[in-house]
């Protein structure tokens, strides 16, 4: 394979860009080079000079959407105050990414782990540890919280950082399932009522107050 | 089409049965007729002697795992008391039935609706009633908790329900993704917090103890 020129990094990315905005609607599986090809107005041959095989190719789609969630969901939640109002800013700053449609087919990697969940091998590998940072992210955040008085002593932090996630990950579902937004208030919902479940005093008083 | 004999039907219920199993790891879109006639050891014209068209066979799948459902999820819990107490054995009985592996790739619903979520048609709206009716079975509980006593007059029970299927939904996809059953204790607890929660102390009563 040639060495990717600076041109050719342009391609890669804008490639990258449309690989991941498709396979979060038909599929890593979905994203044959073929498909893409055609997709994009492009040869055969001018993608394979990019991706050697399909599995590179899934695996680099995977690397470009763990960019754009890190811009998207952990960058703007990094300015909110270390503790739960950063627990809470990167629970919102996920449902934003889901309900502006930043992916067309909602959260790339609920995608990706839902299709490879039962396929064993180095894209399901690469999906699942990205699946598991983001649980330590938020676990992360809850640890802080409990550093800074704001969440009870003895509160395990994963058991939260699941609730969390499961709240962000069925407003996606059901979303785009059902095509209503409404769940994106039940999740701020559940998200509220897992984290007050465990604050202090104090902690509650960083939770941003209810929107009626 | 011919019309079914008994022997037909037998048949239909078992290429049924490998259908929806097949679809649970490889999805409804891999459950090509070919693909499944391989599978069968059967002819392709066999079994569009039974399913006229794909979509056909998608369609007649998902209601052979709608019983399936039933039989493991549902009716299990309708033995139990009335109000909180069924609440709690529907989640049980859905966090067994993945446990328990009844579709090899886990839940079948839980694939279904995260492969058709983003693409409008029958088969999505089939996906989307089963969905709609699991949720409004997990309400039902919580509305008759209320009425009950033993959970607080006011509670949303359709926020209820969307915070026990986001612990139930979450703890299938990454039980599969990460290959740890300690996500089954976890969506236990969350449900337990999620009852606990709007419970009365009569409604706490009624609950089981945790299990530590």
């Amino acid at each position: 394979m040639a060495r990717p020129t600076t041109r050719g990094l342009g391609t890669r990315r804008s490639i990258l860009a449309a690989a991941s905005g498709l396979a979060s609607v038909e599929g890593l599986e979905g994203l044959s080079i073929g498909r893409l090809a055609s997709e994009l107005g492009m040869s055969k041959s001018g993608l394979f000079a990019h991706f050697g095989s399909k599995e590179e190719l899934q695996l680099a789609t995977i690397e470009a959407a763990r960019h754009v969630y890190v811009d998207e969901v952990i960058k703007p939640a990094v300015s909110a105050q270390r503790g739960l109002p950063r627990a809470w800013a990167l629970c919102t700053a996920f449902l934003s990414y889901v309900e502006r449609g930043v992916f067309p087919g909602g959260c790339f990697f609920a995608s990706a782990m839902a299709e490879f969940d039962a396929r064993p091998g180095p894209v399901r590998d690469a999906i699942a540890e990205m699946q598991h940072k983001w649980m330590e992210t938020l676990a992360r955040a809850i640890g802080d919280a409990i550093e800074c008085g704001e969440v009870n002593a003895g509160t395990d932090p994963e058991q939260v950082a699941f609730e969390l996630e499961a709240a962000l990950l069925s407003a996606n579902w059901y979303y785009h399932l059902l095509s209503d937004r409404s769940f994106f208030g039940r999740a701020r919902q559940a998200v509220r009522g897992s984290l007050s479940a465990v604050a202090t005093a104090k902690g509650r008083r960083r939770l941003p107050r209810p929107v009626r």
